[in-house]
């Protein structure tokens, strides 16, 4: 799907526990500015619903399991985020929800910039206008 | 204790779960190069047993808890991570140790720089001789 990719991390494993290193601008494409993580959140819940204007982000689920739906006007993918050493990269003009937080799951997110409202899309309708906009700007 | 800050960050929480965010530069002092996370420790593990010359680092316990042991030749403190909403903030010269890892914890750490094997002491008796050097050079 464009604008998303699905990584596998490099993980060092011995007797003492396991680690994975992530580094910007070479593990990701992208230098991290901000990082955050989501939890405590129950099973029935659903959140994200928005789009970025220009943010890129790398999910890791550190703990659990959580299953991210990714959805542009043209596309749409489901993928299971369950290992520390998996992430998804997920580029701009990308409708995200997250939902099926199992095990106590812990969402790792590291993004490209600080916080900015204005870089958000909320609402699917506002997100397609946005996106068939956008790219019909571009067929021009 | 010297090169070492306890931290609360700002928990965004609400009937969807709970967020914390830290951006480089703002909520912690340096600019995140590179981020990693430990995990899978079984609870009799003790690791760390080094110094950095130069690297920053934030230590998160964003699943379960783990206990950091912080040490120089002048000081010594023990600090339980429990608490995804509170970190650690460890400068250059300080040896740590971590241990104790319950409920499968998993540490995250953002750090300054990308990996550098260089900017590693590792041993006690050698970080003791490079501190003691080092500090007295500074006294001078």
């Amino acid at each position: 799907m464009k604008n998303v990719e699905f990584k596998k991390f490099n993980t060092y494993y011995d007797k003492y526990g396991k680690l994975s290193p992530i580094e910007g601008e070479d593990t990701i494409p992208f230098a991290i500015k901000r990082v955050y993580y989501i939890y405590e959140v129950e099973e029935n819940v659903r959140r994200g619903f928005h789009s970025h204007k220009n943010l890129e982000q790398a999910l890791i689920c550190v703990h659990g399991s959580v299953k991210i739906l990714l959805k542009t006007p043209e596309e749409e993918q489901i993928i299971t985020l369950d290992n520390p050493s998996e992430g998804l990269y997920i580029g701009p003009d990308i409708w995200r929800e997250m939902y099926d937080f199992q095990d106590s799951a812990v969402l790792l997110v590291l993004a490209s910039e600080h916080y900015n409202i204005d870089d958000y899309i909320r609402g699917y309708d506002e997100y397609e206008k946005y996106y068939k906009e956008k790219f019909k700007k571009k067929e021009k």
